[in-house]
């Protein structure tokens, strides 16, 4: 049963770096600041931890592990997908009794937060991008006939927008880098539900960058700003931007026929997500009340993990209302093969019958649980443990 | 999107009993007890209810959706699994602030208990058999040959257990009916950890009959008693003795495989379930600690609904110990194909290098967590709201 994405374990030093094979067998350096993590969970007390890595980074979990049980801290992993901030595992830790959560890979704090009466510590898990140089020449290339860009990242690589906008600046690029209003959130940072960074400064570009593994970031960006956008990918060096734009463009087809046969159901299940991020029990009761004013059947549904197994036990349903995280209704419609689901901010056109005036970034028009955002906001200023060291 | 387990409306009548239709297009018909269910709900003066289903009884919620909505009472409909009375959805009726859970299908309980700090209604969803008699026929065939016989249901079938019984005496069977220690539990009652109410009388009888729908129930009975299953199974009218001992046989040989597959195993990931009942954190750190001085390595998981596709990206582990549901380590091992999954019960043959020994029955050794038995009896014994009808 040994599977692909193994820790390189004879690699990983005492302290900071440490390193991971990709499933093509590259290596891939992150930077999990054992040391900052170490120390906050020292600042708490902690004896009980739960570890929660999203899925790409679960194969370093085991040198955390190893840090944290050297100094006396029992540590549970968290073995569900983390898909994001919206998705802390905060009701596992407290059923487990655990002292803290340890998140990586979605945001960058540098202090232990108080979430939903949980200790919460947050890493990024930044990535060390070796040799750049190769892919910034291909990017130059892409942008040639673009005079003003701008940048995003996912937080792995904010570290490296920097680099990237002195390149282009060097290259006679006007460059502009937005930012997020979401709390800690840094200079630049996109998530799935959030690409602010990207679309705030949107007016005054040409074209956008998004520095990040894969496309899944870039299609936010190019279907929020409807600009150009090319996807940097400092895992494989590459640059894309045929490949998020075709991906737009068979997204909009499949939407489309999502949405006329929502256009003639009669029954509908509207899903809302226990997930702290994700919870707009607020969204999910409008879409009911909408509904049914409308003369619609309309349930209203909750999940925890959104699964097509469990979607198809919602017998005498026609389409699914999605509120919980707007990338289910994009970039997971493959998982919903033979469902109709479309996203809240869609369901206006569905009820007034106009789908001649669809836009797509409708689907992309709400946000991270609002009770959740504040709390992660004043948890963040407020909270600073006795002790802690940074 | 329409799917196949629908709720046949038009036949709803406005009280108590509901049909549904099965894939096979057979009508079902289900005692909903819609009226236990309002006025305890009413008793409660609950606003918003959390209503969870196992899967094959979620096409009959729209009458228990439209009973509660017609008094005012606003319904959240669970979507996820609800694999028995270990699954209860008590953190999603809490983050979602309702002010009862309403679970069906697994425990009869005449009174609302408070669990986890939740008000939870529980109704049996009782079948109605409509004609026993040429099943019962098939039966009496089927046991010519064993004289003393012991009984038991799943809970949706307990009613039919005293005409199984009579039926079985006037043949001229003796007949044991036991009962499980669990609270709540109705005479004769197993689910699939418990199956007490069998093997407490098992000594006594030459063979068991379970009365349920499909297999599941009794193989549990099968391994635990070692004595000749028969299932007798209500909606298709058949009975069955060969398919259960077949598929028994079938599970020996995969999990004799798997087990030498785990004996060989360096790395191990320790599964504990974050579900209440199921929710055995004291077996999982066991579990690590023993697998540590075997010099095995061992981590331990935490996982709400237990899914392939979060097991596959537990990377760099060789091996799975299972304390959640002991049926994942049973029924379910096709789920895991390619993946090796031993039950917490079988792991001191892996330590001891001692297969030889193997007993299938190890593999159902453990109960549901014990503080939430002690909840659900104290809660059950203690807690009776004023006004609570019955």
């Amino acid at each position: 049963m040994r599977l692909s994405v193994a820790p390189d374990r004879n690699r990983c030093p005492p302290n900071i770096r440490v390193c991971a094979k990709s499933s093509r067998g590259a290596r891939l350096e992150y930077d999990l600041e054992l040391d900052r993590v170490r120390g906050q969970v020292e600042s708490l007390g902690a004896r009980r931890v739960l570890l929660q890595l999203p899925d790409g980074l679960k194969g370093l979990r085991w040198c955390v592990v190893d840090e944290l049980e050297g100094c006396g801290v029992e540590v549970i992993v968290d073995g569900g997908h983390a898909w994001g901030v919206c998705d802390l595992a905060l009701e596992r830790a407290r059923l487990l009794g655990a002292d803290a959560l340890i998140h990586y890979g979605h945001l960058d704090v540098k202090r232990p937060l108080k979430l939903g009466g949980v200790s919460v510590v947050m890493a990024p898990a930044r990535y060390r991008w070796e040799s750049p140089e190769a892919a910034l020449e291909r990017l130059a290339d892409a942008l040639a006939q673009f005079r003003v860009i701008a940048l995003s990242s996912s937080v792995q690589h904010s570290d490296d927008l920097l680099l990237v906008a002195r390149f282009l600046r060097e290259r006679g690029h006007t460059v502009y880098i937005g930012r997020s209003p979401l709390p800690h959130f840094r200079v630049g940072q996109v998530v799935g539900c959030d690409v602010a960074a990207a679309s705030s400064v949107s007016a005054h570009v040409d074209a956008h960058v998004c520095v990040s593994g894969g496309i899944f970031h870039a299609v936010g960006v190019a279907i929020a700003t409807g600009k150009p956008t090319i996807a940097l990918d400092p895992y494989r060096g590459v640059v894309e931007r045929e490949r998020v734009e075709g991906f737009v463009r068979r997204l909009l087809a499949r939407k489309l026929r999502d949405l006329s046969e929502a256009a003639e159901a009669r029954a509908f299940a509207v899903i809302v997500s226990a997930k702290p991020g994700q919870r707009r029990l607020d969204l999910a009761l409008r879409a009911v009340s909408e509904l049914r004013r409308a003369g619609r059947r309309a349930e209203l549904v909750v999940l925890d993990e959104v699964t097509r197994d469990e979607l198809l036990n919602l017998s005498g349903v026609d389409a699914l209302v999605n509120t919980a995280c707007p990338r289910l209704g994009l970039d997971d419609l493959e998982l919903f093969e033979g469902l109709t689901v479309v996203n809240i901010g869609e369901l206006k056109y569905i009820i007034s019958d106009r789908l001649e005036e669809y836009d797509l970034r409708s689907a992309l028009a709400w946000r991270m649980n609002p009770g959740f955002v504040s709390e992660l906001a004043s948890g963040g200023a407020l909270r600073r443990p006795a002790g802690a060291r940074r």
